[in-house]
């Protein structure tokens, strides 16, 4: 089992380090990710520009490849060849979660989605404190943990092909996390307002400001399992066709 | 009914002309985009930075609004509060088509996902060459008639809460479209390939290359329609939870 671990925040977030360490318990593992933080980039390729590949090294000493491209190009280049047969891509630890609407924002997802898109099954992963969602996490133990258990989980059961898995991990130890639940994507309220300010030279220029998203606290959903001190794991697809709108605007008049 | 009309091409691309120009028959139209291209770029949303917004001109000489924010935040400002009620947001015309999983790096589709996720409805525009699927468009006279032939039955239908609908028109004639249909998100097939190379200096650096990306030409589907000739309406949804699969994984053993 051949595991390619990526993130989105680069190569030197903490979050990756856990991730890492937790997959090699699991199989042999190489990370490969960007050398800088590209949190919120969203799903960005580099087809404009050539890409370069450093090596270099964790904080525990082991060896990482990073590279001046994208999340996604940190998927696209060890899966076109850069390194032998991928089995399985996982993505994070993200030190926020992606709930809600965040999955169509989230970096982490993207690198996720760039694998089930090649053929490869792609896991997500984001842990996030509770009661301040705007805390950075500083340990990432537990999470790992659990990041650990869920692909043995996944390894165990057949990964379904097409799927991603976006696995999101409440801030707290082991022994206080409720358990794992499946759960559908729920819903975000984003709060942002916008802020108008003035620059020295007394030209506006523009925040986007406002208070940090909520979700709606509802049960089966992500945002309803990890406000509850569950890990959630949901399953996304690729497919974005709403099935019940193509229905009624197939009804529509349109000649 | 006030438009606005952004792009990921950036304000000075011809297809965003033709899209405002279009839109100006139905309704009151404000131009807000991004001050450059930020093709294949996602779903960003500029938090970590203020954002400029410029007032600028277009080709025919009518005013619009440039910003140095990604084009989710071309869509954030003014529904923020930057102008008045928007009633509905159209995103284009992209000089290439955004069709199956295109969608999920289409700048194009994410500033029409960014106005569904703040409650306004959202319409992404392309056009494309059949034959030539490389080839960049020089006419958008075609693509905006039919742009405002969709936008005047969504606003006759009512629009759908939570939909973005994704259009892809042919670079054809009116006269050669062989008329509008409903259609689901097709397959893509990517040919992407890792191109190693080596500098001036001996250092490698690799290109994500490969042929183009074709489609599985499937009834039904926008890459199937778009082949044949169609205008493409495929209307998409925010929530990616896989339904199919939450089944079978809340089947495993979890604990």
């Amino acid at each position: 089992m051949h595991i390619l671990v990526t993130n989105d925040d680069g190569v030197q977030a903490p979050g990756l380090l856990a991730l890492a360490q937790a997959m090699r318990k699991i199989g042999e593992v190489t990370v490969f990710a960007p050398d800088r933080n590209w949190s919120a980039s969203g799903h960005v390729k580099t087809l404009e520009r050539p890409i370069r590949v450093t090596e270099t090294m964790l904080a525990d000493g082991t060896t990482a490849f990073m590279s001046d491209g994208a999340p996604s190009d940190c998927v696209a280049l060890p899966l076109l060849g850069f390194v032998d047969k991928v089995d399985l891509v996982v993505s994070g630890i993200n030190p926020f979660s992606n709930i809600g609407h965040d999955v169509t924002y989230s970096g982490t997802v993207t690198a996720a989605m760039e694998a089930v898109i090649a053929g490869v099954p792609g896991v997500a992963f984001s842990v996030a404190s509770q009661d301040k969602p705007a805390n950075i996490p500083t340990d990432y133990g537990p999470a790992g943990e659990m990041a650990k258990l869920v692909i043995e989980k996944v390894i165990k059961g057949d990964m379904l092909e097409g799927v991603v898995l976006n696995v999101n991990i409440p801030y707290l130890s082991v022994e206080t996390m409720k358990g794992i639940l499946v759960t559908r994507q729920g819903l975000r309220v984003y709060r942002d307002a916008l802020d108008r300010r003035g620059d020295p030279r007394g030209r506006p220029y523009y925040w986007i400001g406002g208070e940090a998203p909520t979700g709606v606290d509802e049960e089966g959903t992500d945002v309803g399992a990890l406000l509850a001190g569950y890990v959630s794991v949901t399953p996304l697809q690729l497919d974005l066709t709403n099935y019940k709108a193509l229905d009624v605007l197939k009804g529509w008049e349109w000649e």
